[in-house]
Protein backbone atom coordinates (compact mmCIF):
# COMPACT_ATOMS: atom_id res chain seq x y z
CA UNK A 1 0.00 0.00 0.00
CA UNK A 2 3.20 2.13 0.30
CA UNK A 3 2.58 3.57 -3.54
CA UNK A 4 -1.42 4.36 -2.90
CA UNK A 5 -0.25 6.09 0.47
CA UNK A 6 2.48 8.20 -1.45
CA UNK A 7 0.01 9.18 -3.61
CA UNK A 8 -2.61 10.20 -0.68
CA UNK A 9 0.03 12.35 0.21
CA UNK A 10 0.05 14.41 -2.95
CA UNK A 11 -2.34 17.68 -1.48
CA UNK A 12 -3.60 18.29 -5.92
CA UNK A 13 -4.82 14.11 -6.10
CA UNK A 14 -6.37 14.26 -2.08
CA UNK A 15 -8.36 17.09 -1.76
CA UNK A 16 -11.69 16.79 -4.37
CA UNK A 17 -10.98 13.29 -5.84
CA UNK A 18 -9.52 9.73 -4.64
CA UNK A 19 -6.85 8.18 -7.05
CA UNK A 20 -7.35 4.21 -6.33
CA UNK A 21 -5.72 0.87 -8.70
CA UNK A 22 -8.82 -1.66 -10.10
CA UNK A 23 -11.84 -1.34 -11.22
CA UNK A 24 -14.56 -1.20 -8.19
CA UNK A 25 -18.00 -0.36 -7.95
CA UNK A 26 -19.43 3.21 -8.81
CA UNK A 27 -21.81 4.16 -5.99
CA UNK A 28 -20.52 7.31 -4.83
CA UNK A 29 -21.23 10.52 -6.57
CA UNK A 30 -17.72 12.06 -5.34
CA UNK A 31 -15.85 12.04 -8.49
CA UNK A 32 -12.90 9.99 -7.99
CA UNK A 33 -9.92 8.36 -10.47
CA UNK A 34 -9.13 5.16 -11.02
CA UNK A 35 -6.87 3.46 -13.69
CA UNK A 36 -7.56 0.86 -15.97
CA UNK A 37 -5.01 -1.47 -18.27
CA UNK A 38 -7.88 -2.63 -20.68
CA UNK A 39 -6.36 -2.18 -24.22
CA UNK A 40 -10.07 -2.08 -25.43
CA UNK A 41 -10.73 1.44 -25.47
CA UNK A 42 -13.42 3.14 -27.17
CA UNK A 43 -11.06 5.23 -30.02
CA UNK A 44 -13.03 7.89 -30.86
CA UNK A 45 -12.35 9.04 -26.62
CA UNK A 46 -8.94 8.25 -26.67
CA UNK A 47 -9.19 10.60 -30.13
CA UNK A 48 -11.04 13.02 -28.34
CA UNK A 49 -7.96 13.08 -25.38
CA UNK A 50 -5.63 13.56 -27.93
CA UNK A 51 -7.31 16.43 -29.42
CA UNK A 52 -7.88 18.54 -26.18
CA UNK A 53 -3.99 18.75 -25.75
CA UNK A 54 -3.60 19.68 -29.31
CA UNK A 55 -2.08 16.67 -30.84
CA UNK A 56 -2.16 15.69 -34.37
CA UNK A 57 -4.75 13.26 -35.58
CA UNK A 58 -3.50 9.65 -36.44
CA UNK A 59 -5.60 6.62 -38.40
CA UNK A 60 -7.54 4.72 -36.15
CA UNK A 61 -6.62 1.74 -37.80
CA UNK A 62 -3.00 2.49 -36.55
CA UNK A 63 -3.94 3.53 -33.45
CA UNK A 64 -5.45 0.51 -32.40
CA UNK A 65 -2.38 -1.60 -33.95
CA UNK A 66 -0.11 0.47 -31.46
CA UNK A 67 -2.40 -0.29 -28.55
CA UNK A 68 -3.14 -4.33 -29.38
CA UNK A 69 1.07 -4.75 -29.65
CA UNK A 70 1.81 -2.11 -27.05
CA UNK A 71 3.38 -4.04 -24.18
CA UNK A 72 1.31 -1.84 -21.23
CA UNK A 73 -2.00 0.19 -22.46
CA UNK A 74 -2.71 2.34 -19.29
CA UNK A 75 -5.80 4.75 -19.42
CA UNK A 76 -7.29 7.08 -16.12
CA UNK A 77 -10.63 7.72 -15.56
CA UNK A 78 -12.57 9.96 -13.42
CA UNK A 79 -15.44 8.15 -12.49
CA UNK A 80 -18.89 10.11 -10.92
CA UNK A 81 -21.35 7.58 -10.06
CA UNK A 82 -22.19 5.93 -13.08
CA UNK A 83 -20.27 7.96 -15.38
CA UNK A 84 -16.42 7.63 -16.52
CA UNK A 85 -14.60 9.99 -18.52
CA UNK A 86 -10.89 9.26 -19.67
CA UNK A 87 -8.92 11.69 -18.25
CA UNK A 88 -5.29 10.66 -18.95
CA UNK A 89 -3.87 8.03 -20.99
CA UNK A 90 0.17 6.28 -21.70
CA UNK A 91 1.17 3.22 -23.05
CA UNK A 92 5.23 1.70 -23.31
CA UNK A 93 6.32 -0.66 -25.62
CA UNK A 94 9.00 -3.21 -24.53
CA UNK A 95 10.89 -6.59 -24.73
CA UNK A 96 8.85 -8.27 -21.71
CA UNK A 97 12.67 -8.49 -20.21
CA UNK A 98 15.03 -5.31 -20.34
CA UNK A 99 13.86 -2.28 -21.82
CA UNK A 100 10.53 -0.41 -22.12
CA UNK A 101 9.52 2.74 -23.35
CA UNK A 102 6.92 5.21 -22.96
CA UNK A 103 4.49 6.76 -25.48
CA UNK A 104 1.79 8.93 -25.63
CA UNK A 105 1.50 10.18 -22.04
CA UNK A 106 -1.48 12.69 -22.22
CA UNK A 107 -3.35 14.24 -19.17
CA UNK A 108 -6.46 16.23 -20.43
CA UNK A 109 -5.93 20.20 -19.93
CA UNK A 110 -8.79 20.46 -17.53
CA UNK A 111 -7.25 17.64 -15.29
CA UNK A 112 -3.61 18.89 -14.74
CA UNK A 113 -1.77 20.35 -11.90
CA UNK A 114 -3.32 18.28 -9.65
CA UNK A 115 -0.58 15.58 -9.75
CA UNK A 116 -2.83 12.88 -11.91
CA UNK A 117 0.57 13.12 -14.39
CA UNK A 118 2.83 12.04 -11.55
CA UNK A 119 0.07 9.41 -10.56
CA UNK A 120 -0.36 8.04 -13.93
CA UNK A 121 3.47 8.21 -14.56
CA UNK A 122 4.26 6.36 -10.84
CA UNK A 123 1.10 3.68 -11.80
CA UNK A 124 3.13 2.98 -14.80
CA UNK A 125 6.98 2.45 -13.16
CA UNK A 126 4.94 0.39 -10.53
CA UNK A 127 3.47 -1.98 -13.19
CA UNK A 128 7.04 -1.87 -15.35
CA UNK A 129 8.86 -3.10 -12.43
CA UNK A 130 6.24 -5.50 -11.37
CA UNK A 131 7.62 -7.21 -14.42
CA UNK A 132 11.27 -6.92 -13.56
CA UNK A 133 11.89 -4.35 -16.41
CA UNK A 134 14.73 -2.39 -14.94
CA UNK A 135 15.21 0.13 -17.86
CA UNK A 136 12.57 2.17 -18.60
CA UNK A 137 13.20 5.03 -21.02
CA UNK A 138 10.84 7.67 -22.68
CA UNK A 139 11.08 10.45 -25.36
CA UNK A 140 10.29 13.76 -23.63
CA UNK A 141 9.83 16.64 -25.16
CA UNK A 142 11.49 20.18 -23.79
CA UNK A 143 8.77 21.27 -21.66
CA UNK A 144 8.27 18.54 -19.86
CA UNK A 145 11.76 17.62 -19.02
CA UNK A 146 11.61 18.69 -15.63
CA UNK A 147 8.27 16.99 -14.63
CA UNK A 148 10.25 13.63 -15.71
CA UNK A 149 13.10 14.96 -13.61
CA UNK A 150 10.74 14.93 -10.71
CA UNK A 151 10.00 11.32 -11.02
CA UNK A 152 13.45 10.26 -11.07
CA UNK A 153 14.05 10.21 -14.76
CA UNK A 154 17.57 10.94 -15.71
CA UNK A 155 18.78 13.42 -18.82
CA UNK A 156 21.38 11.87 -21.06
CA UNK A 157 22.54 9.31 -18.59
CA UNK A 158 26.72 8.99 -18.94
CA UNK A 159 26.24 10.89 -22.18
CA UNK A 160 22.77 8.56 -24.23
CA UNK A 161 21.75 10.42 -26.73
CA UNK A 162 18.15 10.41 -27.60
CA UNK A 163 17.67 10.01 -31.17
CA UNK A 164 15.35 9.54 -34.27
CA UNK A 165 15.57 8.53 -37.74
CA UNK A 166 12.12 10.02 -40.02
CA UNK A 167 11.28 8.91 -43.45
CA UNK A 168 12.07 11.58 -45.82
CA UNK B 1 17.99 -3.10 -55.52
CA UNK B 2 18.62 0.96 -54.64
CA UNK B 3 19.59 -0.34 -51.23
CA UNK B 4 21.88 -2.84 -51.88
CA UNK B 5 23.68 -0.94 -54.82
CA UNK B 6 24.73 1.63 -52.51
CA UNK B 7 26.38 -0.73 -50.10
CA UNK B 8 28.08 -2.04 -53.08
CA UNK B 9 29.63 1.05 -53.71
CA UNK B 10 31.08 1.16 -49.55
CA UNK B 11 34.46 0.34 -50.72
CA UNK B 12 35.00 -1.63 -47.25
CA UNK B 13 32.51 -4.24 -47.65
CA UNK B 14 32.87 -4.63 -51.58
CA UNK B 15 36.63 -5.75 -51.35
CA UNK B 16 36.91 -8.96 -49.30
CA UNK B 17 33.26 -9.93 -48.94
CA UNK B 18 30.23 -9.55 -50.19
CA UNK B 19 27.30 -8.10 -48.07
CA UNK B 20 23.51 -10.08 -49.04
CA UNK B 21 20.16 -10.32 -47.63
CA UNK B 22 18.88 -13.40 -47.13
CA UNK B 23 19.73 -16.78 -47.15
CA UNK B 24 21.42 -18.81 -49.92
CA UNK B 25 23.65 -21.63 -50.69
CA UNK B 26 27.08 -21.81 -49.33
CA UNK B 27 28.64 -23.18 -51.97
CA UNK B 28 31.55 -20.42 -52.35
CA UNK B 29 34.54 -20.58 -50.44
CA UNK B 30 35.21 -16.64 -50.82
CA UNK B 31 33.74 -14.99 -47.64
CA UNK B 32 30.90 -13.06 -47.46
CA UNK B 33 28.05 -11.78 -45.28
CA UNK B 34 24.65 -12.79 -44.58
CA UNK B 35 21.30 -11.31 -42.63
CA UNK B 36 19.12 -13.23 -40.75
CA UNK B 37 15.98 -12.00 -39.00
CA UNK B 38 15.19 -15.66 -37.22
CA UNK B 39 15.14 -14.90 -33.18
CA UNK B 40 15.98 -18.81 -32.44
CA UNK B 41 20.30 -17.49 -31.95
CA UNK B 42 22.59 -19.53 -30.57
CA UNK B 43 22.54 -17.58 -26.86
CA UNK B 44 26.06 -18.70 -26.30
CA UNK B 45 27.41 -17.10 -29.56
CA UNK B 46 25.50 -13.66 -28.92
CA UNK B 47 26.99 -14.00 -25.62
CA UNK B 48 30.40 -14.27 -26.67
CA UNK B 49 29.86 -11.75 -29.42
CA UNK B 50 28.58 -9.27 -26.69
CA UNK B 51 31.80 -10.69 -24.47
CA UNK B 52 34.19 -9.70 -27.99
CA UNK B 53 32.56 -5.48 -27.09
CA UNK B 54 32.80 -5.53 -23.53
CA UNK B 55 29.42 -5.84 -22.75
CA UNK B 56 28.01 -6.38 -19.46
CA UNK B 57 26.84 -10.63 -19.45
CA UNK B 58 22.90 -11.09 -18.78
CA UNK B 59 21.01 -13.90 -17.84
CA UNK B 60 20.37 -15.74 -20.50
CA UNK B 61 16.93 -16.61 -19.47
CA UNK B 62 16.06 -13.13 -19.67
CA UNK B 63 18.26 -12.59 -23.37
CA UNK B 64 15.97 -15.43 -24.36
CA UNK B 65 12.57 -13.65 -23.41
CA UNK B 66 13.55 -10.16 -25.14
CA UNK B 67 14.52 -11.87 -28.44
CA UNK B 68 11.13 -13.41 -28.23
CA UNK B 69 9.66 -10.19 -27.78
CA UNK B 70 11.00 -7.90 -29.93
CA UNK B 71 9.81 -6.99 -32.91
CA UNK B 72 12.70 -7.70 -34.85
CA UNK B 73 16.17 -9.18 -34.66
CA UNK B 74 18.73 -9.08 -36.66
CA UNK B 75 21.86 -11.06 -37.09
CA UNK B 76 25.01 -10.91 -39.35
CA UNK B 77 27.00 -14.03 -40.11
CA UNK B 78 30.07 -14.73 -42.14
CA UNK B 79 29.78 -17.48 -44.65
CA UNK B 80 32.82 -19.22 -45.58
CA UNK B 81 31.99 -22.16 -47.38
CA UNK B 82 29.59 -24.51 -44.86
CA UNK B 83 30.89 -22.64 -41.86
CA UNK B 84 29.39 -19.23 -40.62
CA UNK B 85 29.88 -16.92 -37.37
CA UNK B 86 27.91 -14.36 -36.05
CA UNK B 87 29.39 -11.13 -36.81
CA UNK B 88 26.72 -8.62 -36.24
CA UNK B 89 23.35 -8.38 -33.60
CA UNK B 90 20.84 -5.77 -33.01
CA UNK B 91 16.88 -5.73 -32.42
CA UNK B 92 14.00 -3.52 -31.73
CA UNK B 93 10.89 -3.54 -30.06
CA UNK B 94 7.85 -1.29 -31.51
CA UNK B 95 4.31 -1.02 -31.35
CA UNK B 96 4.05 -2.50 -34.93
CA UNK B 97 2.17 0.59 -35.42
CA UNK B 98 4.00 3.84 -35.45
CA UNK B 99 7.72 3.83 -33.25
CA UNK B 100 10.33 1.39 -32.96
CA UNK B 101 13.37 1.39 -30.85
CA UNK B 102 16.50 -0.21 -31.77
CA UNK B 103 18.88 -2.20 -28.82
CA UNK B 104 21.80 -3.92 -28.79
CA UNK B 105 23.61 -3.35 -32.13
CA UNK B 106 27.14 -4.77 -31.88
CA UNK B 107 29.64 -5.72 -34.63
CA UNK B 108 32.54 -7.96 -33.19
CA UNK B 109 35.55 -6.29 -33.12
CA UNK B 110 37.63 -7.72 -35.95
CA UNK B 111 34.78 -6.74 -38.17
CA UNK B 112 34.42 -3.18 -36.97
CA UNK B 113 35.23 -0.15 -39.96
CA UNK B 114 34.33 -2.27 -42.72
CA UNK B 115 30.94 -1.11 -43.26
CA UNK B 116 29.27 -3.75 -41.47
CA UNK B 117 27.50 -1.56 -38.97
CA UNK B 118 26.14 1.02 -41.57
CA UNK B 119 24.77 -2.17 -43.65
CA UNK B 120 23.36 -3.66 -40.83
CA UNK B 121 21.63 -0.57 -39.69
CA UNK B 122 20.58 0.05 -43.09
CA UNK B 123 19.38 -3.21 -43.22
CA UNK B 124 17.18 -2.93 -40.11
CA UNK B 125 15.59 0.91 -40.96
CA UNK B 126 14.60 -1.00 -44.22
CA UNK B 127 12.77 -3.63 -42.37
CA UNK B 128 11.11 -1.12 -40.01
CA UNK B 129 10.18 1.11 -42.96
CA UNK B 130 8.41 -2.13 -44.70
CA UNK B 131 6.08 -2.72 -42.07
CA UNK B 132 5.21 1.49 -42.46
CA UNK B 133 6.97 2.58 -39.22
CA UNK B 134 8.41 5.57 -39.33
CA UNK B 135 9.32 6.80 -35.91
CA UNK B 136 12.66 4.87 -35.73
CA UNK B 137 14.28 5.60 -32.51
CA UNK B 138 17.52 4.70 -30.29
CA UNK B 139 19.57 5.41 -27.37
CA UNK B 140 23.64 6.21 -28.52
CA UNK B 141 26.28 6.28 -26.49
CA UNK B 142 28.52 9.38 -26.97
CA UNK B 143 31.10 7.80 -29.40
CA UNK B 144 28.43 6.33 -32.11
CA UNK B 145 26.27 9.63 -31.74
CA UNK B 146 28.03 10.76 -34.97
CA UNK B 147 27.64 7.35 -36.93
CA UNK B 148 24.23 7.48 -36.37
CA UNK B 149 24.14 10.87 -37.21
CA UNK B 150 25.83 9.82 -41.18
CA UNK B 151 22.85 7.31 -41.26
CA UNK B 152 20.21 10.17 -40.55
CA UNK B 153 19.47 10.08 -37.40
CA UNK B 154 18.52 12.84 -35.39
CA UNK B 155 20.19 14.32 -32.28
CA UNK B 156 17.13 15.51 -29.86
CA UNK B 157 14.91 17.07 -32.62
CA UNK B 158 12.98 19.75 -31.60
CA UNK B 159 14.66 19.37 -28.46
CA UNK B 160 13.05 16.40 -27.47
CA UNK B 161 15.41 14.61 -24.93
CA UNK B 162 15.82 10.87 -24.18
CA UNK B 163 15.37 10.13 -20.07
CA UNK B 164 15.68 7.14 -18.21
CA UNK B 165 14.88 5.70 -15.17
CA UNK B 166 16.67 3.35 -13.23
CA UNK B 167 15.59 0.95 -9.77
CA UNK B 168 17.21 2.77 -7.05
Amino acid sequence: MGFWKSLFSTDAVATASRVQSGASSAIATEPRVAFSTERDLDLYELEELCDAVGWSRRPLRKVRKALQHSFLVVSMWEERGAKRRLVGFARATSDCAFNATIWDVVIHPSYQSRGYGKALMKYIIKKLRSEDISNITLFADPHVVDFYRRLGFILDPEGIKGMFWYPD
